[in-house]
């Protein structure tokens, strides 16, 4: 296995910052294919079919997006401007429902042009162009901080199983629950790692397991309905899983399966860590109960992937793409600031003044 | 969706007798398929390969099939017939190790050539005819049974979870665990069953729903580790499992992911039920530890239905096809005498002790 999946990046400007590029990841892992994309909507499609993907990488995506679209409002006018801004926002933010970060990174290029309404237009393009940049850069340094606090809830050798992709190609750089096995390589460290395949459109076998050996880590694939067995049989040190939305009681949604892996871990006595950027986290949310979960075609379960139909034509199928997992069965939420604890009301409403003492 | 499914034998002989015709299952749902089989390899292979699958119509396969070559078997010497006997049997023995029905129905034929040594040749070969086709005729009075004491358990309308396929296609006729469901469809009554794809050779899509949806059921589709969400939703009134061995303290061995179910049921407080005829409860196993598991090739994972490799080329992939649920998890074990409940150390010791009585 050669390991240049790691020498690209998930999102990008191209050097001349005309277009978005973007790291094809339907077509992984059998080929690498750079999108060059300029056009919103083709932006809007990529994140709708999930081309990229994975809550931080959508945030920077539609950043970059969104700042693309605003160089080609042809106007001078403020107010023309951030109508039709407004608009190009506004469709973007309509691609995916449950990722917080998707509205959090168009929110703060919003918010640039509207605190910025006594500038230029050409100003504010520029101001955006460094909005979307920041978020970026923001995100690989976050990325690296929470591997740091992640890295201290496992040794070297320790079998940690994961579920859909929460790593590298999911983020700018490391990567949220892959982070610390990322970081653990380049101190010379090595894990087992049990990437569930995640139905059903297996982001677990297609990237995860793809960048982690890439980076040359011992791992292993199993159907999701495997999990309980590899628990069983004494494998899994612990559970790393991504976020793609957490409440401020601690409930956290996350790609479908992912709560039931955590029931499995609590029978099991394994613990069952989220991994979580603090621009994830929404406080307007008492509970998971307030996510909106999106619902996704069936024929991603039907046929996507197959040579053939695998199911019944008038079969009714339940597509899910996200579930909650409640607060109470989660041992800790890793972020940029350190480890919430339970009482997470507590512990996260911590992390939001760190924050805010942080910006 | 018409309903000819139904209307095909799992498995039988043809009306000559001379050749075992299968309803091939790694065909369906897209074409059905009969396979005329006379060569032992060809039925070897049949199990192997899951054309016939499910613990008791692989069991009413392989006596089909050994009787079959039994009566190549060109000698009147007894010694010499039944050291080809035994051969056969060791050969189709081999074909899967986990379901116990397969050397139980083998063993039954193996029984009656032993015990008639006194009878000719030819009078052993019509034994054996007939001892085969009462395995079959009383695997569909079993199931029917089954049905019978599962339909006490749920109520018209109830919403039924289901994993893998221990319906009809799995037996001679009705199924295990789906056999309420078919029975309760005689009746008049619905019922609302929530399949499991059942990864990787998605049995759950496949069959379960094809044959569930032929029989008119309100039949819906899920990825295997989208039962937690639905079972949070409340829409999962019992889960319904088969079994294809079964230890003396209850223990249950089914297909990979069973064991994981229980939990899930467990923690959101859902009743879980195992089908199971008598026949596949191994009473010489204290427990399910001694079970034998299959573990099955990495391609099944890997590349199986799909038309390009979805996983890195050089990743590790565990692939067991079965896992054994603990009998703490299980709410009962319904078989052809009655329901087991806890303790099964002493229930399935009183259904063995009903079995010797009604044999």
């Amino acid at each position: 296995m050669n390991n240049t999946i790691l020498t690209y990046e998930t999102v990008s400007l191209d050097e001349n910052e005309c277009s978005l590029l973007i790291l094809d990841q339907t077509k992984l892992p059998s080929s690498i294919n750079i999108l060059h994309l300029t056009d919103i909507h083709d932006i809007w499609n990529a994140i709708y079919t999930l081309q990229v993907r994975g809550a931080p990488a959508i945030g920077v995506a539609a950043a970059f997006g969104l700042y693309l679209e605003a160089l080609k409002i042809d106007t001078d006018d403020y107010t023309l401007f951030n109508e039709k801004f407004t608009q190009a926002k506004d469709y973007l933010n309509s691609a995916r429902p449950t990722a917080v970060n998707l509205s959090w990174a168009l929110n703060r290029l919003s918010k640039t042009v509207t605190v910025n309404s006594s500038k230029t237009v050409p100003e504010i393009k520029e101001l955006l162009r460094l909005e979307a940049l920041a978020i970026k850069s923001e995100d690989t340094q976050t990325c690296r901080l929470i591997g740091e606090h992640g890295l201290t809830l496992i040794k070297n050798g320790d079998g940690i199983l994961t579920h859909c992709n929460a790593g590298q190609l999911a983020t700018s750089k490391y990567g949220t629950a892959l982070a610390p096995i990322h970081l653990g390589r380049e101190k010379g460290m090595n894990f087992r790692v049990y990437c569930d395949e995640t139905r059903p459109l297996l982001q677990g076998a297609r990237l995860s397991a793809f960048e982690l050996i890439a980076d040359g880590v011992d791992t292993t694939l199993i159907c999701d309905n495997m999990a309980s067995q590899v628990m069983k049989n004494g494998w899994v040190n612990a559970v790393f899983v991504g976020c793609d939305r957490a409440a401020a009681n601690g409930d956290c949604c996350n790609k479908i399966g992912t709560s039931g892996l955590a029931v499995l871990a609590k029978h099991y006595g394994i613990p069952f860590y989220v991994f979580c950027p603090a621009s994830t986290i929404d406080m307007t949310l008492k509970t998971g109960d307030e996510i909106v979960i999106e619902q996704r075609p069936s024929e991603e379960v039907t046929e996507m992937w197959y040579s053939k139909r695998m199911a019944p034509d008038d079969v009714k199928v339940y597509n899910p793409a996200f579930d909650v997992t409640e607060h109470e069965l989660i041992t800790g939420i890793v972020t940029e600031f350190g480890i919430a604890r339970p009482p997470y009301t507590e512990s996260l409403s911590k992390i939001f003044q760190d924050k805010r003492d942080f910006q």
